[in-house]
């Protein structure tokens, strides 16, 4: 059973690498208004149900998947 | 007009980051049997509809949000 986790920087956290990317691609003629770079995990869990492999990916985030000082995160069912 | 790019190393390429969350979790107890490890790219694009705002991130995309020679991507929606 597959998840995602899409791991990006809290919206008050000064995305730096963001910023840069969006200036780069800005000076390259592109038009964008905002840019947040993170993290894309894919999990592929071993579970008997989608009930039970939520909470072993949810365990795995929280175990250390992502900063909760600096970052937020979310879970996809793939 | 927000689109997320998911960029993850092909799965013909050693993906080392990958391996390393893997193996960190089982030896926590986490029953996973693959781990891949990429980046998660939103972009605001200014555009006035979808069809071209999905040209413009597929440009941005191409011109080099990602390696084509070790990576893959996909673009979605938001």
């Amino acid at each position: 059973m597959k998840f995602a986790l899409k791991v990006l920087p809290k919206p008050e956290v000064l995305d730096t690498q963001g910023r840069a990317v969006q200036s780069t691609l800005q000076s390259h003629g592109f038009d964008l208004s905002e840019c947040h770079v993170g993290k894309y995990i894919v999990l592929e869990v071993n579970a008997s149900n989608p009930a039970e492999g939520e909470k072993m990916a949810t365990a795995m985030a929280e175990k250390g998947l992502y900063n909760p000082l600096i970052e937020n995160y979310q879970l996809e069912k793939l």
